[in-house]
């Protein structure tokens, strides 16, 4: 008889057979979480196999993302596109079923988990995209956007500062559709978690404002149903369903310990839990009716259609609503934003206005804000300072909102923001100091990895935000953003450059950007056409001597463009020819062809000095050995800016004794 | 007359008028938590100006550190070495007043705050420190650790997660002498704090196990002083004290506003402000009866002498257990540490095991262990994987524990870790995966700007951890921590290059580590006794050709240098002669003599080839514009480990091809 349990069980066989094969894996969590899994996903969640895209589908996020197995074991079961030989490939050189949840490898996986903690965020984006998209799109007896987002999570998640973070946000901003499982084993890999994790997690979140269901017994199929059920029957509150389990439920011996947590149960404790589960299959097989319990395929189809036939009678009410939402669903950009933003580039060129990078980020805002309705902004409280917020901003808490004030939690917020980012249909930029990008590191390396298309914008770039002291300037971050694969940092030196890094962020559809600003003032700098073009190739002339070869290079980013300026105006007239190159982005100039970048830093030229106000042994790849950099080697200090620019060397006379003696 | 009121206005006009000179800063906070700050520093918090350092004083955090003014007003009013010369340099060039409080910087100031939230996991750090040094020192009769622990805190503090991570902590170490001030001002940057921040603090404290006090005023002292009473009658449970109070308070147009907080509150304000606080005093100048009511020196003096009495009589019952704490908090290693340590460093290298660089930390930790009573371990929840209990930990809940099971709460453990070593008495080491310092990368940021002895370790330090995959797997890691001034990266090669990461990291005083160790086996390498030696000056040649001149150098760490030594053995057989050198600490090779650096790496030598298992861009610093690196271009991916190696480059084949391709 196919019993929920049985069909609960098939996840856990699944699970264990997979990471025995791998010898490598963890069984504990999907056996635990597998009868809730199996009522979710059998009763509740709303998608079609056929189409893991549909974008009224409900969204699911495993943010106990070691338990990959029970998520690929559900998608396998419910019909996607993940065959069973890709589950006997668990965890193995290009598989679409590696050790932690990749949403670029797999269908059906929304969010790439694992670092614990984030997936709650993620999900917390996932829940408030939707209410801003329903907000927006949704006319009366038109609820195109109306579903539900679940997250998996455990005690790991919760013990992680994130969880407050997102929590927190989701209480306040209410998100009602939201339902956060938790997985309560009370065991982690130290052991019994009572040593260290003894929250009254229940009075926790309704401290938040949340809707608290439970404890409850997450291996009786009726009563999960019943949690959903009265998570589901209300849209006011978030939902916690707190569940009791057992760890590595059904390996006799190992269940309820950490030993069933995160690695092979052993063939002889796999062959016992067969006998306690009376699981009679061979690994890897799944009988039919198993298979028919599951599958989804007809009513997922179903389901998309009946949404389908529901958004024509839409599109014929609302015919540009309707194309809108279709476009941004499709992360289009509008038809006019192409030259609409060069043209803003250009003028930004021509009026040629001397002002922070971070004012010139935000006269950018407000020249693109209005052709990017998707742009939804947000600061860790420091809005009056980032300068996120433009002309058209309104907060989220507010109708037709597009900015997120997400208070002073930098981590939350990135990791909401990539959550926004996957939903579709939103482009969300953040923003913090550049020195606390720290606080949210991990987040902005998710949205490398995911990828996701969020901008992250950091101002206060250097020891240039002055009195505020070591605490607040940046020395390591923009080297150390530089570092993390698929990233885009830009660091402008102007309003034109800054125009250029916004515009570059928004059409780098999938991906995210890092943009640094700076909060002093910078100077304007005059440039040609070509050189306006060529900004967004990364590294670009800005200046070179008028009728004679130059004897060294000057590389610079930002505040240091206009040092570099000024060094090569005082060199030239020591008849010493320099060439000064502006670099906002190295990774963009990295990726030009070999050619463009022997044009602008031509092997034959050894002579070269590379200027920024950061950490300097990043500028060894440019510079060489030959070369050398005027960089930070210590923390900055607390006085005005252009105090500190003096003493750590950032001055035209020091630059030009570097010059001379790199030449020789 | 000298009223409560009038002796908190003083921290009022000295924080205006500051704050006015300097024309930056926060007045805010402290003319909003004056009154709070004048009942605890004259009613309760134990110290004595004359000696900031005297080891049972009570420590003071404050976490909302961009209130620094209150902090250095308090101080220069109670009689710390902090004249009022320094007030009027406030936020100036190497003034002792810098914009948020650093340790090394001022007396009294205990740590380094202003990143928020993490001045409230110092402080946890330090009431856990009293605890562990009181069960460890005290004896019947002699309670010679005995004080108590104040953090103040503002809404951002509490929005951050860390201090999820850390009051969780707290309540389950039941830290019952840790007293944290929130100032519930309901104002931050963005404004009014309700649109974004509507926990119920009180009830989420009470979840985690804390006594919870108020919501009191703020704003009257006796009410502040009741609580302090209250929180100080008992000491099973951390108190929170939630005090009402208006940010600037006492400037008449700006008070109870977000404008109040960050910024000179301008002549006419401040003025205002003098007449509403009935303040008609210059600017700078305090009268001699509100000096003569703050002044602490004479009280400090005499508290200071009853406790070296008492402790004279301790030291006459147990000499042993006093010299024991005297070397401790003098922060001095035992006699025989450095012989029988160096012993071990040749053992290990004598022995020559090949193990994984996690289970020879762990065999160094079993060697060290027993010689430092001092050493505080702890991990992140992965104690079994990262190996940082040795046969000698016990956990901290438990009699003279050594051991503290953090659970999932990177940030807040190292952090945590910050405070334990500022407290003095304790050597604190913590550890995760690599990946996951990015969870807690400023508190590791804050270890090296306090600075703070802490020893981090970081295991599965590449993708060599193989199938968990490249959420697990760092890239950018290692040289973004080698970015961060004043840290010290170890990526040792064998047991004994990680015998003397170890060794080193613990001598250095007062200053951080960071140690990186590996998940998979790594070869024994031969060593002459000089080589040896060298480890610790961070690069030494591991292996040059026996009869000849080296046509080219390969660098590499940890696991890619057995790779560079076969690559090196099979060049060799090919007649190209190499140079191996290992390099597991790039900045302390960087500190060493021109001399010494030039013998390792000489100038004439441009075929360089840089191996490492991570983002290739630093080594540009070493090999220059005509070596090569082989490093990562990308993330990672889920498959065992030898497969990765291949997959990605790391093959002696490769190398081999590298290094001719840059002898040309």
């Amino acid at each position: 008889m196919t019993t929920r349990r049985v069909l609960a069980n098939a996840i856990r066989a699944l699970a264990m057979d997979a990471v025995e094969k791998a010898n490598s894996g963890h069984p504990g969590m999907p056996m635990g979480m597998a009868d809730i899994a199996e009522v979710l996903w059998n009763d509740f969640l709303q998608f079609n196999p056929g189409n893991p895209k549909w974008p009224n589908r409900d969204r699911f996020v495993l943010s106990n993302g070691h338990g990959s197995m029970l998520q690929y074991a559900a998608l396998h079961l419910s019909g996607f596109d993940l065959p069973m030989s890709e589950l006997e490939r668990f965890r193995q050189w290009h598989s679409k079923t590696p050790g932690h949840p990749e949403a670029a490898d797999t269908v059906g996986v929304e969010t790439t988990t694992g670092p614990l903690g984030q997936g709650i965020a993620n999900s917390v984006g996932f829940a408030l995209a939707e209410k801003l998209l329903a907000q927006h799109f949704n006319r009366p007896g038109h609820d195109i956007v109306d579903h539900r987002t679940y997250v998996f999570a455990g005690d790991g998640c919760l013990m992680e500062g994130v969880s407050h973070e997102a929590a927190s946000l989701a209480g306040t901003w209410k998100l009602g559709k939201l339902v956060l499982v938790y997985d309560d084993n009370k065991i982690s890999i130290d052991g019994e978690v009572e040593g260290w994790f003894t929250d009254d997690t229940a009075k926790r979140f309704d401290a938040y404002g949340w809707n608290v269901i439970g404890p409850i017994d997450g291996h009786d199929a009726e009563a999960v149903k019943q949690a959903f059920v009265q998570a589901n029957a209300q849209s006011e509150k978030p939902t916690i369903i707190i569940c009791k389990t057992i760890i590595g439920f059904g390996a006799p011996n190992k269940e309820g310990k950490e030993e069933a947590h995160g690695s092979a149960l052993g063939k002889s404790e796999v062959a016992a839990a067969r006998d306690m589960l009376d699981w009679r299959y061979p690994p890897f097989v799944i009988p039919d009716e198993i298979y028919a319990a599951w599958d989804k395929k007809k009513i997922g189809a179903e389901r998309e259609k009946k949404w389908n036939d529901a958004f024509a009678k839409y599109q014929a009410e609302y015919p540009e609503l309707a194309a809108e939402f279709v476009r941004r669903t499709a992360s289009e950009l509008p038809k006019d934003w192409a030259s609409k933003s060069q043209a803003f580039v250009e003028k930004m060129q021509a009026d040629g206005p001397d002002v922070a990078s971070r004012k010139a980020s935000q006269m950018t805002l407000d020249a693109f804000g209005p052709l990017l309705p998707e742009l939804i902004g947000g600061s860790a409280d420091l809005a009056p300072s980032n300068l996120t917020m433009w002309k058209g901003s309104k907060t989220i808490t507010g109708p037709d909102g597009n900015y997120v004030h997400y208070g002073v939690r930098e981590f939350g917020m990135s990791a909401i923001a990539n959550g926004v980012a996957l939903y579709g249909g939103l482009l969300p930029y953040d923003g913090t100091f550049l020195v606390f990008s720290d606080y949210a590191r991990n987040a902005v390396r998710m949205s490398c990895l995911i990828p996701a298309h969020v901008i992250h914008v950091y101002t206060h770039d250097s020891i240039g935000l002055g009195e505020d002291g070591p605490t607040h300037q940046p020395i390591e971050h923009i080297s150390s953003l530089r570092l993390i694969p698929n990233n885009r940092l830009w660091r402008p030196c102007d309003a034109a450059e800054s125009a250029v890094s916004w515009k570059v962020a928004v059409e780098r559809k999938g991906k995210p950007s890092c943009l640094i600003f700076s909060r002093q003032t910078l100077k304007h700098q005059q440039r040609t056409a070509q050189q306006l073009a060529d900004i967004q190739r990364g590294a670009y002339v800005l200046s070179d001597p008028a009728d004679t070869k130059f004897k060294a290079i000057i590389i610079a980013t930002g505040s240091e463009v206009e040092l570099a300026m000024e060094a090569a105006r005082t060199l030239a007239q020591q008849n010493i020819p320099v060439r000064v190159v502006s670099m906002p982005c190295t990774e963009e100039f990295d990726a030009q062809p070999a050619e463009y970048r022997e044009a602008i830093l031509p092997g034959w030229c050894r002579a070269r000095v590379a200027v920024e106000a950061a950490n300097a042994d990043f500028w060894g790849k440019y510079v060489g050995l030959d070369g050398a950099v005027i960089g930070m080697t210590t923390f900055g200090a607390s006085a005005p800016a252009p105090i500190l620019f003096e003493k750590f060397g950032f001055t035209v006379a020091h630059v030009v004794d570097t010059v001379k003696k790199v030449i020789g």
